[in-house]
């Protein structure tokens, strides 16, 4: 287990505003409410042992056989469940910077003395050499870099000899295409990871899925654990799929895009470029660390200090948009802080 | 993970009474109900790491340190954590008939080269050889055999070169005495296994805790994955343990020994002593699976066959004791049973 993920509300007493995980924090989950308020007697049941209703809800969706997915106690437990099958490879390749535990998740495995190395993305432009499997989060966390369908659907073909370890947690917060669960499936090597966490705005109950050829779902359904997703996590998920509970991505998106815009015009920041609804910023005058105490302090905001992603350092941190009014408070406050910093005699 | 455990309710339609789960199925979560209710937007936020506002709450409550203390998704969970971890001792034994998950979690770790042996109870009397880690189920599943406290101590103390990995899931389910966490932790040599399931009637949220030395807590948090309780679950503990919403085990055992002895009076069964709220039973005239058919397609109740237990045979049955009107439901369609077969010509 690592700690220094975003989202460490918990440790906050006074948060009014969280920039700092990027999960959607707006969802409409009152009918969700008003459904499992009526349905918590199913805490007094075992759950189905590998979750089978929602699996083969979710198979329908997706447009593929149910056993071509494993459902997880969310997307990160995919990442372990995957690195511990992983031993046999000869060297295993990361993308920097990127979510930190594909490689915490090899190194738990003993991969210490096996080879982890860093893939930069120019390297897709021809091949990718020396490794065997390749950890691919697309869109990208912390920057929300996105390769397109049809360039990542050619980079998988061409790297064949590759098995790609892709997190999709992100697809459905992009305008960027995205191939589907069924066009992967036909890529011999691909294993995808899905997060209902994310499409669903349901952290808290911990809810992932691995789509992959069918040997390798029974290979790695021996060794996960019987009754891993919780009776309420089941029927959230089923209710939300049932009832098309999604995302308004075109208006987060689109207020993504003034907030990213905003920031940029602020004096000592830059935005960078993202193709989802969080992004990195670069402070040119000051700190993370500095900046997000300051942040918590005086303003009740939280933001993400990026400075633990490898590859990035203590001038870099990562904001998910909020809904408008909260994005204005935000921007308020990070122009007060270069302020402070440029009014210095 | 394994399929043939208790509590396959979710394989039938239309049971209305069962008997099949050692969880006790009548536990007042009205009061959990309203307050979970309440709390429901919390399915919107990460749940702490390692779950650590109940994790010092259950150390509190069990008067030891909190860093002696490391809660898992379910006792099972635990129960294979520990056995990932158990990879560099000699050998490992099992006390048959017990819970399938002990050899099942060695045998997926690579356990299949080492030596995987059954230890009898009458070994006790002197001391266990052979193994240099001992699986110990108290109160036993699926007989409810129960070693008391001094005895148990006693044991601990004389094989101080074998680690017990005692599974405490049914310890409050008994009126023999039990080691506390604390007198437990004293003896180096032992890691105990803790289940919130069986205590409180939640089996559907999946929370269990490891009692063990600080070292070892340490080394195996570091296996666990983040977020792995989640905050449903974790809501819904806390309000259980500062509620003292405890089963009321007096009437459930007293409840106990009448249904034992109502079924030890019926013609071809006989009941096997039990220090718990469920017993094997052993059937002279038919066998397992034909009565869990009969009773479920007859009279809407499901048994657990325990014909699966390592050690036990297709003559055995598990009852879990339920409420008197339930109990007097199933005598009487036992005794239907054995009617029908000794009617015969």
């Amino acid at each position: 287990m690592i700690f220094g993920h975003g989202d460490d509300l918990y440790n906050y007493e006074s948060i009014e505003h969280n920039f700092s995980s990027n999960v959607w924090q707006h969802p409409d989950h009152s009918g969700l409410y008003h459904h499992l308020a009526d349905h918590l007697p199913l805490l007094t049941t075992y759950p189905e042992p590998d979750a089978e209703s929602l699996r083969v809800l979710i198979a329908q969706t997706e447009g593929i056989p149910a056993n071509n997915i494993l459902l997880t106690p969310g997307s990160t437990s995919a990442i372990y469940l995957l690195a511990s099958d992983l031993l046999s490879v000869d060297g295993v390749g990361v993308v920097p910077p990127t979510f930190s535990e594909y490689k915490n998740a090899c190194q738990l495995n003993k991969f210490n003395r096996a080879k982890i190395s860093d893939v930069l993305r120019t390297d897709f432009d021809s091949y990718v050499y020396g490794v065997s499997a390749l950890w691919l989060c697309n869109p990208n966390n912390p920057d929300g870099y996105t390769i397109p369908r049809n360039d990542l659907l050619k980079i998988i073909k061409k790297n064949y000899l590759v098995t790609f370890l892709l997190d999709m947690a992100y697809r459905d917060f992009t305008n960027v295409p995205m191939p589907t669960a069924a066009e992967l499936l036909r890529l011999k090597n691909v294993v995808a990871i899905y997060s209902l966490t994310k499409k669903y705005s349901i952290p808290g109950l911990r809810i992932g899925y691995i789509v992959a050829q069918r040997e390798l779902i029974a290979s790695l359904k021996n060794k996960i654990m019987p009754w891993s997703i919780n009776t309420l996590a089941i029927e959230a998920a089923k209710y939300l799929i049932n009832n098309k509970v999604n995302p308004d991505i075109k208006t987060i998106l689109a207020e993504t895009k003034r907030l990213w815009a905003a920031i940029n015009n602020l004096n000592g920041y830059e935005a960078l470029p993202t193709s989802t609804n969080f992004f990195l910023v670069r402070i040119d005058f000051s700190d993370s660390t500095t900046l997000k105490d300051y942040l918590a302090r005086e303003h009740k905001i939280l933001i993400r200090n990026a400075s633990n992603f490898e590859g990035l350092n203590n001038s870099f941190i990562r904001i998910a948009t909020q809904l408008p009014d909260e994005n204005a408070i935000l921007v308020k406050a990070l122009n007060q802080f270069s302020q402070l910093h440029h009014d210095k005699p």
